[in-house]
């Protein structure tokens, strides 16, 4: 445990009074630097992880270390070199890999930590929400809100791999995290045409059920599963309106027309080939990564080339602007509901 | 003009209180009756319009009628026999059905009432909103809010009808229409493959662009046409997933989960053949309309059989029933949202 | 019973389908006229009911009639000479003065038309509100919300009067009334130091509970009684800051800002000594009365001489200003809150 | 900076695994402990802050260190000797002692990090908040949010001490410190007898300014200062109302019933002599402090002795309940209005 700083001066009364402070547990506001700077400072540095980095180091995984060590998950985190050794892709989101063995499957709990699945490749894992079965594909987005319990077993032939994105550091930051195992180590196998989520809430833009389940009474989007045909056909439909460059969709609580889960927003992008986005900060931090096409990521002083399965992370107020070679699909997270509701959102064209 | 009414009573003194009364426009309580009532005494009766009835009526005025005599529509009001000759089919609703022949347009006008059109056969119509061209087809739900222009034209080579729904009764009672004639008066005959408002609200479940239009903030939807395919589909799949006789849609604005419009909530129920739906009874009125199969409705101390292309109104506070013979679809307005929003809702089986 | 209107026409073939349309209830839009005008087209008249006739008429109804005829209340309601007959000061309120005699009591009951009471003159009568005693006097709001019960009961020595605004003509059109007479016949003749109402939540400003009670779950304001000395501090001190000629102050919910009740707005306004207001005009109807001070009200093309105790009606889209002589303090009801809800808020200087 | 860590094992496959992992800046969830733990693990320690020793401390502070340095402010935070050296009383929240000397003044910034000040003891200095001049008093809570020009000063002839309480630790963890020096270092000498805040938001409860200001357009509320009579009056009516053993008042924005700002709830709460509170926990973190009167607060396992100016910290999800020996009065802040906007806040009884 570090003890309060003494504070020392050459003159003998100042520094009496700056050891008692220490004995106190008090600190002199106008010893302390870098609390309130004109602009964020931040530790987490922009920064990318290469797909074939990560899908090599998920398949060493996959061979040498069971489902059931740790976790009962394989999760490889990406660590921002910037944040100290903590596992965190930013300061704000935990961002990983996670990869299950054909035949494999990782029971059920549930935490406080809000977690959200984007399938980046291949097919055949189902993510039990609740109970409700899930599959997963190319392009997906699978929510497992915060206190769901959620498993994952993979009835098919192949191993399959995707991201995981959790607002852990902001649970924790808050000293608010729990955590509970599932009633039984035994994994539930159903799997099933469509989820009973998606039959209810994913009728159609606008649809609803009429009755009773119709209010929006949680926190977090009762629609779990996003499928890539939609945001796909979405995305198209988008991009010939406005005639532009790029398309973004925000993916969203049908209920509401809020975000799907009060500490994460996602949205997906399309570039045009050869098109470029503008430069934008906004405050908070993003985790991103490429569904399909190549292009480059300018991230504050820095650029990345990206390619699909790319995962990288953009800083609190960094300039951030993308290009696309071939036509990119880019999905991010940020954490800005949560400086929207704190009223601490800024966001500026640069 | 009637004057403030005359009470009399056989003491002198009261007689000439009442008297004294009258002329200061003044009523006393004591000899008004009916106004506090232990459940809502309505004037509006349970009632039907046959389909058939309604298209030869419809054809005829298309004969004998042009498109640019009075209010530039061709349009027959549902005349509830219970509201002493006023054109509207309940006390709170207008509901209409609107004949365009083949090549005909009904130019651009705008008000405050509300209204929506729902495709009960037929295609080829074009309904622009604020220039914004929408396709007409069987079974869907357009939407033309308060104070948006909007027009019709017909450039195929057949007739077609729908039903207009308006809230005109309420608007009107609250002092509120105001009335403009589009720009001009020539149609402006755009058609389109898919309509601005579907490109980009239309996605699918749950998607919403990312920028600045995301917000919800007009007070009615953005997304102008809900589409049969669509519906049919959450439809199937909700009744799927309740296993029940009967399921029921609610059309949302996707950017609230509200109702589409601040005085109008629209419904679609299905029941399977055979089946019934239990008893209810709500505050505020109803009126509806069958898409397709047979069936009875219970109103009130009526019943009613039903079949494709009837209309039929529902008072307040009635016992309301459906039964299905063959599969029933059933699309409803009520003003429920308005009852919800001044705190006088209610919802009881019955 | 009216039946539906029979439309004539010299053409055979017009003229029989007009007769075959009343026939079947329904009617041609192309034959209705006045349902979409340019500005609304009122009924409600520009008018004003003198304080010493209303007080005149109250006492005769005092002595002739006694408090258990029609209704357990001895009100006399206003009757605008536009409405037809209707026993209302608008459109869309109810408003009327109430006499309650040394030692009378008006036993309990509960409707859905939500109504609220203003003090002109005097003190002493109790109003129980879900059992709750509220003093009564000078100046004082107490509301009555929809579905609570309400008693008034004067223990004093002399008889009082107050002025009663109730939504009555909103709810009646909107076939949602509601009646329930109270447990017992027997009036409570509970009084008390405080209210229960006011020591919860009326603390202070920005004062509430912590605990529980803090939310907004009702649709109305849980402080049921506004007093004089508060409003009368607030408006002095809100006349200081602006410097102006006029400062108003609107009542409302203090766990939400919003207003008092769903149904209707409640405002106070203090002009100056010699003061003029502007001239606005804004959709939905006002009912007004003068507390102290004398001036001159101008409402559409007329204009009334204004002195205490007078009440005033102000039809939708009128232009309304008021000129000071003596400092004036008006109190005021709209039905605001509705247009607002329903999208149909409009209001201009003019 | 400590590199991403590098994980052993004796089994060379895996080390090898283990060290490439940590190359490419990924870490293995299986070997991370401590991450997802069934409840809180919460740095933040109970701890209470004597008010003799913080008086003395800022005493010779004040005697040694002039307005001028560093911050310009003659601040003393304290720092919970759970956290590490950081000047945090809690993890979400800092709490200080600020002293300003008799004629002194502290020039005006800003900053996205919003403020409260709550005064223990004193009177005679001046807070201007875009520079409306709030005077401080005893037992008053003065707001500063975020992003609001705020300077203090001391027109007095007597030092005044108060505390500090700020979001800093949640907004620093956010990457959203901004900050800004006020257009001149010269101080505004300004008073007045009211503020233009409370003139206008402060007339009394649920009295509102009619016109345009009257909506909730900012995240915090528009009435700036909350005046110890007020709460003095309303602590006293809701103990009389409830009759129990305390009450507690919740510090609300006038216009919408929420919290003060969204970042930090206020309450004051009296516990009558020789009364117990129950023993409660919840999520997210208080710092609460003594303005009057003597007792025992229980956190956790520890149980503080409490007397007038003391000040202490609350863990997260730390059992806590306060007793009573002469009437007490305890202001708090809690960071419940995030917990309760990420859907993270728990509480239950313990």
């Amino acid at each position: 445990m570090t003890a309060t700083p003494r504070f020392t001066d050459p003159d003998p009364d100042l520094g009496a009074l700056y050891g008692d402070l220490a004995d106190n547990d008090l600190q002199p506001l106008w010893k302390l630097t870098g609390l309130l700077t004109p602009e964020p400072v931040v530790r987490t540095r922009p920064y990318r992880w290469r797909a074939d980095m990560l899908r090599r180091m998920a398949e060493r995984s996959g061979q040498l270390v069971g489902i059931d060590r740790g976790g009962d998950r394989r999760v490889l985190a990406c660590a921002n070199p910037g944040l100290g050794g903590a596992p965190y892709a930013t300061s704000s989101m935990w961002a990983a890999v996670q990869y299950l063995g054909a035949g494999e499957s990782a029971p059920a709990h549930r935490h406080t930590p809000a977690a959200l699945r984007f399938v980046l490749e291949g097919e055949g894992v189902w993510t039990l929400v609740d109970g409700d079965p899930l599959r997963m594909s190319t392009g997906d987005l699978i929510l497992t809100p915060s206190m769901t319990f959620h498993e994952h077993h993979n009835p098919g032939g192949e191993p399959m791999m995707w991201m995981d994105v959790l607002d852990l550091p902001m649970v924790a930051g808050l000293d608010a995290v729990f955590f509970e195992e599932g009633p039984t180590e035994e994994p539930t196998l159903r799997t099933g045409e469509m989820s009973g989520s998606e039959r209810v809430w994913g009728g159609g833009p606008g649809l609803l059920p009429a009755r009773g389940k119709s209010r929006h009474t949680r926190p977090h989007s009762p629609l779990l599963a996003y499928r890539w045909a939609d945001t796909d056909r979405a995305l198209a439909a988008s991009l010939a309106d406005s005639g532009g460059a790029d398309a973004e969709l925000r993916f969203a609580d049908p209920t509401s027309g809020g975000d799907v889960m009060p500490t994460m927003r996602c949205e997906m992008r399309r570039l045009r080939a050869g098109g470029r986005s503008g430069f934008r900060q906004q405050t908070g931090s993003r985790v991103a990564t490429v569904l399909s096409g190549t292009g480059t990521a300018s991230i504050g002083e820095e650029s990345f080339s990206l390619g699909p399965g790319d995962i990288f992370a953009v800083p609190s107020w960094a300039r951030y602007g993308l290009e696309a070679d071939e036509e990119l699909d880019v999905f991010s997270v940020t954490d800005a509901p949560v400086l929207e509701a704190l009223g601490l959102y800024r966001e500026q064209d640069c």
